[in-house]
């Protein structure tokens, strides 16, 4: 073929065009080389996890499950599997049927089957600001038109969210859901409050607003008293939940679920067939084995302690080495979010940060224009030791100092 | 919400309306039950993997490679397992490079992604008559305009592919891709022959026109030479490849791959990350054992053999039970098509099929348009021993001469 600089330019799905290479993934791609410190990713240590009960939980479905391992599986996932969920969901309260459930190839394929099945493109689409940066190309693949609602301390704000609402509905429009992450958000790293949870099932059910609530980390809780789920108190069927076994058991197995109401359901059921036809029968085993084990929560309790002291550490070291920066002190999760005095700019502060072999995520990847957030970023702090996470702060703290006083140097009129 | 039969009917995304519950779907679900001799799948003989073989492979990844196993990995794969790929590619004669390879959630979700970068609603594709079951709800996902071009024993039929472009050009439209699965086709059973082959890949060539070429069953060959894939005879960069483990190690790894030039594989890689992140870690290193083991190609060969001896089976019973059909007898893969005499509806005969215990796929599930292929059936031989194929067509043959005499008695002037 063909002239021009790529022979296949008239044969991309216009959409596509809107398949955005989020600065997360190119990210990925350089902080795998082991000299760099990488806050960037959202990994659990996997490191962490007891050798001798993988050994046994593997040993226990080649040895007994072995053929069924093997073979395709149901597209909604394995019953075992779907039953071992409710229980797991109603022991934080929540309670639904396992049949009103179905197991994806993760928590992403669950947020990216709803997206195919609820949005056109131009479709309003409603998520906080900042939101899960792995969210951003889902919505921009089909082609949601995402309106940011920001957060504070407590989460979400209703004022604000009261007036996306208002706005959409003044232009005959409105938004097909409202995309939540009400524990340890990521990025922000802030928690929905009690208080906040009920007023926006309320504030939902008066406005007809579908939610999708995303709890990865919930269970990944270091100090405070549980909170009950979004979809724990709604009986309206307006609240969708997609959770996963990423952050309790381990993300390489590829095993996440979706709740919805029934109806959803059968269409999400249609377009994981033509998705990937099933999730890995042999992870599913895996899981369904770990979550049924009677070391699961001693697992948890070791995870929680292991990132509780992370924490610790990443604070410390933001206090010692970033201390004009204003950040959260998340009561769980795998994230915390820094903004940065001065206007500095963190996607330009990213390309000094790697030079120094330390990574970060920019504030921008976590908003669908890519353009708010600037002077934010995302630090991870599951994924590296303590001491780790003190020269990989110390060295963006050397980036942030060399940048400010080259910023003042400059004469540039940036103040907080 | 909530008036009427479904109160998220107007949430719902347009094009959903076009996601098809398969005949597929629904019937695998009735044939899970045991007592019924389903010869509708698609399913491997995972009973006959050698078990201690199995245990070693996953003793091996999680002993020497546990922590890894269980963290994400890169959006396009193991770099490992994507040189494995690439190797057992050569093997058949295609070399690509490894940086030329993406590993999918199986086979379906390299088809699901391709549909995603390259098909907008109304887009032509053009694919067999018959072609894959599990295909054709992923090109209605994408709201293709799917032109079914028929096969012959050498495979598809050029004279009519040239038409069907024609047919497009005359409109002032071309085809996004041609989809082939040139080898023991699924569902036909045919094979196209080498002289088809180049001639196919000239076509593409002086026709512009991108070929996506499905080969998850080349391996399983019972008898005659290995022929040479599209994608070996062509350098211009027209013939995209999809491949799986599925057949030559088993579908519950959901382990597959796509190669496309470059460009495109950029897309399909930003695709996937939204899709599920990456394919599992876990399953991935186990696909990778698989590949490198020296049992192998033992293994590759047991299978060879098993299902050669119930594809044998299969040819008597419908010899016996069946005479007056017409069938494909396929020198390899999973599968047979058989056309019944006197203008049979298999749709209608599978309701009568399931009530003595027995199921096949009805021959509209290869089309489109669900409309075409109404007198014939998929036939899997792969999943069931030779005793269950003989009484599984036996039962087929039963009900077939129920309903011929049934049509006899009303008077209907069917005839061959």
């Amino acid at each position: 073929m063909l002239a021009g600089l790529d022979p296949y330019q008239h044969l991309y799905a216009h959409r596509t065009g809107s398949f955005r290479s989020s600065a997360m993934r190119d990210l990925m791609a350089i902080t795998s080389r082991p000299e760099v410190i990488s806050l960037a990713g959202g990994l659990p240590d996997t490191k962490a996890f007891p050798p001798e009960l993988l050994q046994e939980l593997v040993s226990d479905v080649t040895v007994n499950d072995g053929p069924r391992a093997l073979q395709y599986g149901p597209t909604e996932g394995l019953d075992e599997l779907r039953h071992a969920i409710a229980d797991l969901m109603a022991e934080d309260g929540t309670l639904v049927g396992a049949a009103e459930l179905i197991v994806t190839t993760g928590g992403q394929q669950a947020l990216d089957l709803l997206c195919r099945v609820l949005v056109d493109p131009g479709d309003a689409v409603l998520a906080e600001g900042p939101t899960y940066p792995g969210a951003v190309p889902v919505f921009a693949a089909c082609g949601a038109d995402v309106h940011h609602v920001a957060v504070d301390a407590e989460g979400i704000r209703l004022d604000l969210l009261a007036d996306a609402v208002e706005r959409l509905a003044r232009d005959g429009r409105s938004a097909k859901f409202l995309y939540v992450i009400p524990t340890f958000q990521n990025p922000a790293g802030t928690t929905m409050s009690a208080t906040r949870r009920r007023e926006l099932v309320r504030f939902a059910q008066e406005h007809d607003l579908l939610v999708i609530e995303d709890e990865p980390y919930a269970r990944l809780r270091f100090e405070g008293e549980a909170l009950p789920s979004l979809r724990s108190l709604d009986d309206t069927g307006r609240v969708l939940y997609v959770g996963t076994v990423s952050k309790v058991f381990a993300p390489g197995v590829r095993v996440g679920w979706v709740h919805a109401p029934h109806q959803i359901l059968h269409r999400v059921n249609l377009a994981k067939q033509g998705s990937d036809l099933c999730t890995s029968t042999f992870t599913q085993l895996l899981a369904l084995r770990f979550l049924r084990h009677d070391r699961r929560d001693e697992v948890l309790v070791r995870m929680q302690r292991l990132y509780r002291a992370r924490r610790d550490a990443m604070v410390a070291a933001i206090e010692a080495s970033l201390p004009d920066a204003a950040f959260t002190v998340p009561r769980g999760g795998l994230f915390l979010w820094a903004t940065l005095a001065d206007g500095l700019d963190t996607t330009d502060l990213l390309a000094a940060a790697l030079e120094r072999d330390v990574a970060f995520v920019p504030g921008v990847a976590a908003y669908a224009d890519g353009r708010q957030g600037a002077s934010s970023m995302r630090l991870n702090f599951s994924a590296c030791d303590e001491e780790r996470i003190a020269e990989g702060i110390g060295r963006i703290g050397v980036v942030v100092r060399e940048r400010a006083s080259l910023a003042r140097a400059l004469g540039r009129r940036r103040k907080r």
